[in-house]
């Protein structure tokens, strides 16, 4: 395999679809919203994305059976105005040319399926723990930023300071040379944990925009076993505890 | 050269051949496995694989003459119901879109001689020293799965934790999306040391898996060889001696 | 996106233009230069430039909507002998190949122009803190190293003693290919801040060369509140006062 | 740029010849032997070698004016049986990739001159200084192993350890899949220093084989220079001398 390779497993007809991007990055904030609702919403596979561009490796299932890492693209049939395309995946590409061929794939995909509007999810990390639900915005033109802002999204000056990288930023910036509106939704969070918390505000402010409901009890069962151990954390921040913990953080999620 | 490039040196024709994979990985149980194979069962070399994916290297052999760091494939043909098809090599891919471009080159060879089943070998390395005969093995479908515990391989949920990365993987992963039978066998090891008594656990169960014998007395050698080194390395760590040996191990093997 | 893209919003007819790069590089001299130019002349943006050599990644504007990293080129007409083109960007290549290619696409646009002459700004860091208006240079042929110096440009033997780097360098090495006079004006600066002060050094030689009147106001105002800096650090140096405002240091320009 | 590109300034008509590959390297030997012997024979040059492999860089001369890095084809008219081609270059390839595919461009011009043999030059690094003259030698055929005995060099079983990377390399790997006579000539040096002494011997031993002369002198300045530093190397290292010649040895050469 040395070109990105699309399986097509279903072709369906949607009504003024969106797509939500939700692959791995910051806090996996945005992988959580895009494959929590992938799973309370029942939406359908209807593609696999492979590609050189992402790392060389299988993953191992529970039953000893292994996969490739990929991309996937689910649709759902929605009953409010929109339905909606969701992008999950293992990975995002490996090396910065990758990151602009696969955002090329997305955005193929997109025009296909005559996307109207594309919702990037993402984190921001901060660098501390923080208790908020503030989710940060950025968006391809003001009209959009006008509008997200009706919907308590914050819009900070030049912030994120460092921008948007990888296919996030792609798909905002790629998309409007495309003439796609494409906004990109960041929950606030540490960047150290996985954050079912972050991931709970912008599915909030994801499923007011879109007019539909999503049942959040799985997310927030993660959130609070995360809160206890952002509790434990701080506690060993000010008590000065052993980091006996340290390690299991980082599988959580 | 800028493509990978095949010398073919014969064509033979094949009964229900299944390919061997040992290239070099952790602990050197695959290579060590296939490498023997090749040696024991006078397999006959009919292919050499050259690529800008290896490494910019000749290496020198005993009388002054140089090769070019390659992949080679040998044929073996069997008295029991498979012939064999053993791929070895001096190197993986040294990228990440090598690992993916070598691989399909290696599935188009098992397309070609239609390989009914790909067998990859490999270690896992638990990161301590370990006396054990397990074989931990993955598959790209439930069926061989299942076949391959009826000859003592284990599979555990998850594990590897980190998946299967390099030509091991792909040949499973890019395997099934053409349709190949692929199962990955790997031997846990260390992961610190050439493991030729890890390579014999493997070896064990693939001959039973072929029906084929393969004499393993050199495997043993090497395998008793090591037991006296790790030994030493046991007192090592538990009376603190010096490390005077260490150097010495990098190069058995 | 898999290849450089040009998008042209305005074709202007030049008499004699001359190219000047100001791409990111040491100390932002160049940078500072030639969007500094680009201001104060009103330049116009007749072309973006977007690359996947270019970091994957959207810059944030102050109104929260973003742009995706790119290259720009601006056009001036002049009243003096020259209209200018003026090069500026986000960033450079972030690969070796990269330089080669997105230069490339430069030289085109210059042939396309017939630009008569480059003048590739940078900075000369000499890694320490300096007060000299010294402005460095090096050029593709003989002709016009004597030229410059005519303008109190000097040339030392072999310096910069690492060549230079990236576009800068690319444009004079691959401008001579193609027969283009190309030259580069360096300001020599500590190589630790952006530097202000140097990017007037280089702008003063450039508009004696050019025979044209650029306003320095904004230029001097952010060299002098870079003094006051320059100031602290010394007496830091000498006083061994803490380093509270190192920070900050990262953050102006 | 994004292809490598040949400019040809002359086409010499050349009876048996003969390619001396000298490009940077180990103790810089092998570029050491190679310009001298251009600047001692007066060999012509004949091409320019251009690539977005070799660094994103121009070379700042004596006079202020830059070129490009490069890599040179030499040729010498010789009164004895072979004429010559001498590579040197101011860089190898920055990339794996790059290696195969600058050696495949060298390895055409080799064939299309019907080059009888090529004589890869570089040095050994042994990791500590040496007092010795000896040359060590690998080829890619037993028969000219056996002729290169004759002259003295040496071969030691499977040494270099690490095989023989980079062009020096690939000139023998690759040349024996094109049926091209290779032999790399590796004088014994420190590999820490620039050595003109290790040049030397090389040197002496590629004079026999091509039976020509090639005038010393120059190149022995620069090693009796050289064997000043190491002797007060040497002191260092007994007496502990504070090491401030340092910094200037890195310039020797």
């Amino acid at each position: 395999m040395i070109k990105t390779t699309i399986l097509r497993t279903r072709k369906p007809r949607l009504k003024n679809p969106v797509l939500i991007e939700g692959l791995p990055g910051v806090g996996h904030v945005g992988k959580l919203v895009a494959e929590h609702m992938v799973e309370e919403l029942g939406a359908k596979k209807i593609m696999e994305i492979y590609s050189p561009h992402l790392p060389p490796q299988v993953i191992v299932e529970h039953d000893g059976t292994v996969r490739l890492v990929k991309n996937e693209l689910y649709a759902y049939k929605s009953k409010s105005k929109h339905d909606i395309l969701i992008l999950v995946g293992d990975h995002q590409s490996a090396t910065n040319e990758g990151h602009y061929e696969l955002t090329g794939v997305f955005l193929d995909i997109a025009e296909e399926f005559k996307v109207e509007r594309i919702y990037a999810l993402g984190g921001y990390g901060v660098g501390q723990l923080v208790e908020t639900e503030t989710v940060l915005g950025a968006a391809n033109n003001i009209k959009l930023v006008k509008e997200l802002k009706g919907y308590g999204v914050e819009f900070k000056p030049n912030e994120p300071g460092g921008g948007i990288v990888g296919a996030s930023g792609l798909l905002l910036g790629l998309g409007e040379l495309r003439g796609i509106d494409a906004v990109c939704l960041m929950g606030v969070t540490s960047g150290y944990l996985v954050d079912p918390k972050s991931a709970q505000a912008v599915l909030k402010v994801l499923c007011k925009i879109l007019e539909i409901d999503v049942d959040m009890q799985a997310l927030e069962e993660r959130a609070s076993e995360m809160e206890k151990i952002v509790a434990k954390l701080r506690e060993m921040e000010q008590g000065q505890m052993p980091a006996s913990t340290d390690e299991d953080l980082r599988y959580i999620g």
